[in-house]
């Protein structure tokens, strides 16, 4: 296929996606508003500082992250099917292929799924520390996933290989597997951590997605490339509504399976070590709540931040909630084209 | 040189002027507000809704434009006189060459002057209209330096070329002359009607910058791209402080220099219609001003808008600051995507 078609084909899907997710935004709203599915702000003596700040936006429902992945979801099946029983136009807007996109789709669907049922539970009060799944089970959960995507990599794809970039790549053998399952677990709680401003999560993750679309594009991945075009499509919908006074959340719904996915489409593209260039701020979000538990535990209660996860410890110190939000988002983009640089230079791609 | 010198030159040149510029932020911001040059909310009948909005804002100091300009000037008139006169490895950081460069930093600082001259006559409310130059002096001296930019392109490099993206190339003979100062003069007007929100024409103009600097650097104008990056350098930190509680504005002496630039910088790089698609929102802004002007005239007064340009228009809906801003950013982010998913296109970058 030539480059035209292909790019014709991104984009179509992007902005397919975009005004799918745009379509059926208003009757997410009304389901979300009419059974009340309200994000319930802890209020808890532990974190004071938190409870005080974030109190105005009890309410405001969560789960928003359905948009995006059930979006996806729709728009990867329709095409496939239609490819198949059509065949003609839709299988050249078909994107859903097993080297390329079956993996990613399927995590993101099987996340997305738990982080529902969190978020359910969350919601309505259901569960052993106050709502919601304990950390030990979330964890369990997220790692049989990652546990399963490890072993399609090692065994079905036979994988067992990491780049580093500039230097360049290194077979690790079964410690492939472990590898695998940390960076998804990690990538996913990291990105949960940074759901918690509004337009933060969006922001941060649309700029990771094109930034690993763009990479899969220049490999040649164009399925994959295509895969993270209609991610980018919902999820621009998603933050359109989520800006400043955000209509919804987008809770662990849409924050677990975008991390997992994001992890395993690095790891698709062989650029596992561009991540936590890329995804900066994920790695910053997760330290700063690893510094201050250990802390706490560690230095009889003292804090080293004011609020955990660190955007919260940045509007404690007074910021206004859309300057921790727009100069993240800089970060966010700064981090993203440096990664890409690296990427390029790398690859070699200007060296014909 | 090697692609990696070349990205190591440009991204430290960008580091570098991002340094500066933060490093002589208190210095500037101390300066502005000592000598309260605040800008002044004009507080007028002509535009109520205007007013009512932002007379919370008066005080807060314009010009913070010069943190920008004279960042850039200074370290690349620095940089060449010590590759001559040490002429080891200054050389390899200089980027000050004639075919290049040369124009864009002349246009620059020629434009910045102005503006500085323009600002500090509003701010002591010097001139005819209430301070500062009146609209028709402005168009007067902004052409006369598109003049020259138009002279030097046409008689100098001899170009009188216009690509049309995915088309060709087509030659418009001493026609090239009046299009230059057209395209750089309503570039400059419209990235000041964009500066009217914090962070605005900061993200805007950013994201701008770093799609020509892309651009210059895909097509081996190494120096230029350069030049972008210092831009893009200090043109972060003015950002970092212009975030929604602005420390200062930008002013003229940012806005229409960097308008300027940016116009002959498209023309540099021969791509100048993917301008109005990279610089989408500057397009909208101007359009909203003209179709506000001539309702009000042509139709006996009744606006179109509530307030022009169009920003404050959202604002006067309902929108929240940040909210206008982010989501103009969001804007931004995917029309210069589509800009450079076409130049690369259209150079065919992939096709090998």
């Amino acid at each position: 296929m030539a480059i035209d078609s292909v790019v014709i084909k991104i984009f179509s899907l992007t902005f397919f996606s975009f005004f799918v997710a745009m379509a059926w935004t208003p009757l997410l709203t009304h389901f979300l508003y009419k059974y009340k599915l309200g994000k319930q702000i802890r209020d808890s003596v532990k974190s004071p500082v938190f409870t005080a700040m974030h109190q105005k936006k009890s309410g405001t429902p969560t789960m928003g992250g359905l948009l995006i992945w059930v979006t996806v979801l729709i728009l990867s099946v329709a095409i496939y099917y239609l490819s198949v029983w059509f065949n003609s136009y839709f299988t050249f807007l078909n994107f859903l292929t097993r080297p390329q996109t079956l993996l990613p789709l399927g995590c993101l669907v099987a996340a997305a799924l738990v982080g529902l049922v969190d978020d359910y539970l969350n919601v309505r009060k259901i569960g052993p520390c106050g709502g919601g799944l304990s950390v030990k089970h979330r964890l369990l959960v997220y790692t049989a996933i990652a546990l399963v995507a490890a072993f399609w990599f090692y065994f079905r794809l036979e994988w067992d290989l990491i780049r580093i970039p500039l230097v360049g790549n290194f077979n690790i053998g079964w410690w492939f597997i472990p590898f695998v399952i940390f960076v998804i677990v990690a990538t996913a709680f990291s990105v949960n951590e940074i759901d918690g401003l509004d337009g933060l999560a969006g922001g941060t993750l649309l700029i990771a997605y094109i930034s690993f679309g763009a990479i899969a594009f220049a490999q040649g991945r164009f399925d994959l490339a295509a895969f993270c075009g209609v991610i980018v499509g919902a999820l621009l919908a998603f933050l359109w509504f989520n800006i400043t006074p955000a209509r919804f959340f987008m809770g662990d719904t849409g924050a677990m399976s975008l991390g997992v996915t994001l992890a395993v489409i690095a790891i698709l593209t062989n650029s596992v070590l561009l991540l936590p260039i890329i995804g900066f701020l994920f790695v910053i979000e997760s330290l700063s709540v690893i510094i201050q538990v250990a802390s706490k535990k560690l230095r009889g209660g003292k804090k080293v931040f004011f609020s955990a996860p660190i955007h919260h410890h940045f509007e404690a110190i007074g910021w206004p909630e859309a300057k921790v939000v727009m100069r993240f988002w800089v970060v966010a983009g700064v981090m993203a084209i440096i990664g890409l640089v690296i990427f390029l230079v790398d690859t070699g791609a200007w060296n014909r």
